[in-house]
């Protein structure tokens, strides 16, 4: 019996490749810089665990993902050779995460799930990261659980652990959703139940994965199939 | 500019003390217990402040307030001489607290704040709790905030501060909305700004603050008052 989902949300819920790429355009192009967007979007996510692992290794101190997203941007332009930027462009930039658009099936998705169980995202993403999305998306959440809660990254099981806990139901009646096999053999091995929702576009057109590679409990193409299985 | 809304629950937003009476009623009264039941709802509660002293002061570790009221509970039970309860009436005593009622204002009240402002609870109560108070009353959060995400107590500053940061927004810019002067007070001195809301009803009739004994911000007689001036 399930009592409550978890959500991955980077890929899983919004498709933060095509926003950043079009944040990052309508930001930095009238400054005059033009790039491939998409590319900009993977080479600032390709920091993405590079940088939380600083956090899951002891060597960095558990600092919000808006943080390492803002020392990431850093070594992207760098790398890039862009070196002009101002502060506040660089921060309005950053905060492109914060208005990353969902996938079409999430909103009608969630909502019909939030008839029968709690809903709440346990992604890496900060709380006031997670707040900005559900407002730019329409999404109602129980709580924002996830990475901040538990000042810890995942796949650390203690991620999992803290998210089920804060909802006080056994990971055995929670149910991790994610659009990513890694997130969901690390949300099994802590005891959670698992789903599969496939995005097989997050990483650009048919980049993303299409079916798990490791055991769930249930396998979907959307959060509103989801909804209708529960 | 206030950019967030902060909100004690137990007495500003929930009639604790009719719906503590009611449900212990409904729960004892068919085990052949008779009591004054507001009077048994002022016992439970008077343990609560002496409880998280227990943690405020380092005696005992952090703990969610759902375990500090099934501690509590055994005291009050014991005080009236009531011992033949099995584990199970006393956990579905227990979560009385996540069944209180809403003063009629607040569910309308918070649905048009929530058109100008973020919205979260900072209350001392762990985030299930809010979680189900927020179903039983038709309630919206942007975030659950309060003790449990601080692990700590109010009135300690670090509470107000750590709601203030999840949002990522300054204290400055933050109110603090709740029924209680020392509340108010501990939260001005951690820099929000404060609403006092008047609960003349809180404690029984006639028994609640009616006007704030601090110097605050903002002060009304309903939450749906401070949409309309805020």
């Amino acid at each position: 019996m399930i009592k409550a989902c978890l959500f991955d949300v980077f890929g899983t819920l919004v498709d933060w490749r095509t926003s950043i790429a079009r944040e990052a355009e309508s930001i930095l192009s009238p400054l005059g810089i033009a790039l491939d967007w998409p590319l900009f979007a993977d080479a600032w996510r390709d920091q993405y665990q590079p940088a939380m692992e600083e956090v899951r290794s002891g060597r960095l101190p558990f600092s919000k993902l808006d943080v390492l997203h803002r020392r990431n941007l850093d070594v992207v332009l760098a790398a890039y050779g862009i070196d002009h930027l101002d502060e506040a462009t660089k921060h309005a930039l950053n905060r492109a995460w914060h208005r990353l658009d969902a996938w079409p099936d999430v909103a009608p998705g969630l909502a019909a799930l939030r008839q029968k169980v709690l809903l709440a995202p346990c992604s890496n993403g900060n709380i006031s990261l997670m707040v900005d999305l559900a407002r730019h998306n329409g999404l109602v959440w129980d709580a924002i659980l996830g990475a901040e809660i538990a000042r810890a990254y995942k796949p650390m099981p203690a991620v999992y652990l803290a998210c089920a806990d804060a909802f006080d139901i056994a990971p055995e009646h929670t149910l991790m959703v994610a659009a990513h096999s890694s997130d969901l053999a690390a949300a099994a091995a802590a005891g959670l139940q698992t789903a599969f929702v496939a995005r097989p576009d997050e990483m650009g057109p048919g980049l993303g994965e299409v079916a798990p590679s490791t055991r769930v409990d249930y396998c979907v193409s959307s959060i509103l199939e989801l909804a209708q299985i529960l």
